[in-house]
């Protein structure tokens, strides 16, 4: 709980510090979402036959981040136009209760957290996009979960590729959710896949077994637009020199080494129209001679420029490009790291405890600590008439608190407190009226 | 949404300075709470034929304090029972959803906020009790609502009262639910509702009405001390003498003008078995002119030292105080205020702005952004290859962005960068390196 109030605050805290102003979008039914006939319509992910059940469990298992952010996209999508707006920069963090299965009448509510950050509005382009991937940077960087790489593709380059190199466009939605199996699969078994199962020819495929395995920076963005397959793509040129100003915009931001181009990258979501990205650990903060973490990808998003108009009657367009950080791995990733680990977390944030070495000091006590809170500084006692000094000093180092103030018969008399530092157990006298000033000025400094 | 939020915020670190951890409590279903069957076994709230429809009603009505507290009291008493737990001080801010109603099998669920505080442990009299008073009179002076005055009584107190008039004590709860309309109806119309109504002796009647219509401080305490009646119940003399140690306590806080005596508050709710009370806003804060807004109260709480015990299979003790605050009535009062002054709310929090007088800036100020976010501070540009200077300055007094830095040819040539309050309108040159640190100087300084 402590932790991932923490994760989110720092979450939270980084969207506000781009703009972006809290929204939460009408809670979307799953069921509502999941009816076939609500899909036909909008078109807006695979065709459920298209794989069998593989599809349907993804849209069930809400850790799942594509799943994420689907259900927090295409209800913003729809509250834009709804509400008729052009222009919004919003987040939406926090828990949210979705029907867990659309087939049970008396559906179950399943909690889980959601965090999304979403420009919508028609820009200069890849300005926002560039930001996207920035907040992404601060967020993984922020949160220390060790080296992470940002790969990076655009929807224009698949389907340019598809294109090029012979995939008859009828199947590019299927073979496009083949692809999006090269983080788990082998390419061997991808191919297989495609030849075998989904009727593609050997050397279509081959062909894009050439392009998947590229994956690298400007130089390679460079190197395909000189290809002489995917050069005859005009949607792939679009794409290739969308990524090219990015790239450009991500060096002036200083994260374009975390970035990389990866031609593998498929996004499972239809509705993507440009850029696409999916952040991944390198490798896991689990201890040494521990099972390495699988988390899978913990930051994913893309452009979506057509998704407002299909929920709009008069099929206005807002572009759109937005991010989810997978919240649920991330607090899985960190509460796995803290269990083998022997870090304490701290349940509270108490800065301060108000002690007595003697008895009778209650009075004197609750008058100090109203003071302390009165200053807005975070204060405990224990609520016992005559405590003994160990079982309060105990439960500053049990629950740790910082600092302590003694007040007891000879500070009374000489008008001062004492000010305790519970880790190096140092203790000075401070004149009792400059009290607050010095915890203050301890606690800024610290 | 962000004038809730900012309400919210307020209240956490109100709860955090006085040492609490944050803890969801499972959600309850309602239906489960609701059940007869239920509360006949553990007895928790008055019968339900008791006051005919009302209570049900009341029941439903998430905005009504009391069943607020109550959604939140019998749950945390639960968990207690059910982890075993001892002592614990923990709060609960945030948005629950409650099935509607009980009766429909596929019951709609409804989101509402909750904000609870409480503190479990057996402890020396009346110093957690203080400590809660304390918390309300802190959050609602933050919250700036205007003045307020918190009532004060004890359950001891008025079970003693009744005795003492005569009550028989089969008709103990259904008096005092009657007693508990005191705030909206006149004595008398109590009066007629106890005599006609629940065939009370009109003596007896009486004699109530001659203590519920008596509010004060320590004297009133004192002056009951010595009442020739009252001070026949024991219970009602250990209800005093723990208000009166209260009463110390809260002196010392720096409260006690804050609080009130008051034999007619009962407060709803059945499990309470100590001091009870309940904050009410003294003068609404409507513009003159306005219709008064009727808010009723705006924070409640008290000492149930029984009900863990209750989900206790050995029936373990665990006395508990604790409080909730009102936000749904505080959200509605505040956003009642804001319609009717001017008074702008910010929607986002960003300090800096990055303008350009000039084109082709886009990749300085892309630069300079990304500098500021590295920092800490929290900025915005507009997404334009060359905006215009004025609808930028526009874009920064629309949204109440009080800082702006504007890069161009000039200051680029002399190494500096202008520093500009919207407010003011001054600019001032600063040397490009010592930028970071003049905003937050002048962050920190406002």
């Amino acid at each position: 709980m402590v932790v991932r109030e923490k994760i989110l605050d720092m979450v939270v805290s980084c969207f506000k510090r781009h703009g972006a102003k809290g929204l939460d979008t009408p809670a979307f039914e799953l069921k509502e979402m999941l009816t076939e006939k609500y899909e036909e319509n909008s078109g807006l992910i695979y065709d459920l036959k298209d794989q069998g059940g593989e599809l349907l469990s993804l849209r069930y298992d809400l850790t799942r981040l594509s799943f994420l952010t689907y259900l927090c996209e295409v209800p913003f999508a729809r509250y834009l136009a709804m509400n008729k707006l052009k222009k919004m920069k919003r987040y939406q963090v926090g828990k949210v209760w979705r029907r867990e299965s659309p087939t049970i009448a008396q559906g179950r509510y399943r909690e889980f957290c959601q965090c999304d950050f979403d420009i919508a509005g028609q820009f200069d382009p890849m300005i926002p996009d560039a930001e996207c991937l920035k907040i992404i940077c601060e967020i993984l960087s922020g949160l220390q979960l060790g080296d992470f790489l940002i790969k990076v593709n655009d929807r224009r380059i698949v389907d340019g590729m598809f294109a090029v190199c012979g995939v008859p466009e009828s199947k590019f939605r299927t073979i496009c959710s083949s692809m999006d199996k090269l983080d788990k699969m082998s390419w061997k078994d991808v191919r297989h896949e495609m030849v075998a199962k989904k009727g593609l020819a050997p050397e279509v495929a081959d062909r894009i077994g050439s392009y998947v395995q590229c994956h690298g920076g400007i130089s390679l963005i460079e190197q395909m637009f000189q290809d002489p397959r995917l050069s005859q793509s005009k949607q792939a040129l679009m794409g290739l020199a969308d990524l090219k100003l990015l790239f450009e915009y991500l060096t002036l931001f200083g994260i374009a080494e975390k970035i990389s181009f990866d031609l593998s990258l498929a996004r499972g979501l239809d509705y993507y129209t440009g850029v696409i990205y999916e952040a991944v650990l390198l490798q896991t903060p689990a201890q040494v001679g521990e099972q390495p973490l699988n988390v899978g990808s913990v930051a994913a998003g893309g452009r979506y420029d057509e998704l407002v108009a299909t929920f709009d009657p008069k099929g206005h367009k807002v572009p759109c490009v937005g991010l989810s950080i997978g919240v649920e791995r991330i607090f899985y990733i960190v509460e796995q790291r803290l269990k083998t680990s022997a870090e304490k977390v701290r349940t509270t944030e108490t800065q301060v405890f108000v002690a007595t070495p003697q008895k009778n000091f209650l009075r004197e006590r609750l008058k100090l600590i109203a003071e302390l809170w009165d200053a807005g500084i975070k204060a405990e006692m224990l609520y016992k008439n005559n405590p003994k000094l160990l079982t309060q000093l105990h439960y500053c180092e049990n629950t740790g608190i910082p600092l302590v103030v003694i007040i007891g018969e000879q500070e009374q008399k000489e008008g001062v407190i004492k000010l305790r530092s519970v880790a190096s157990r140092e203790e000075v006298a401070i004149k009792r009226e400059n009290l607050v000033a010095e915890i203050q000025k301890r606690l800024s400094g610290s």
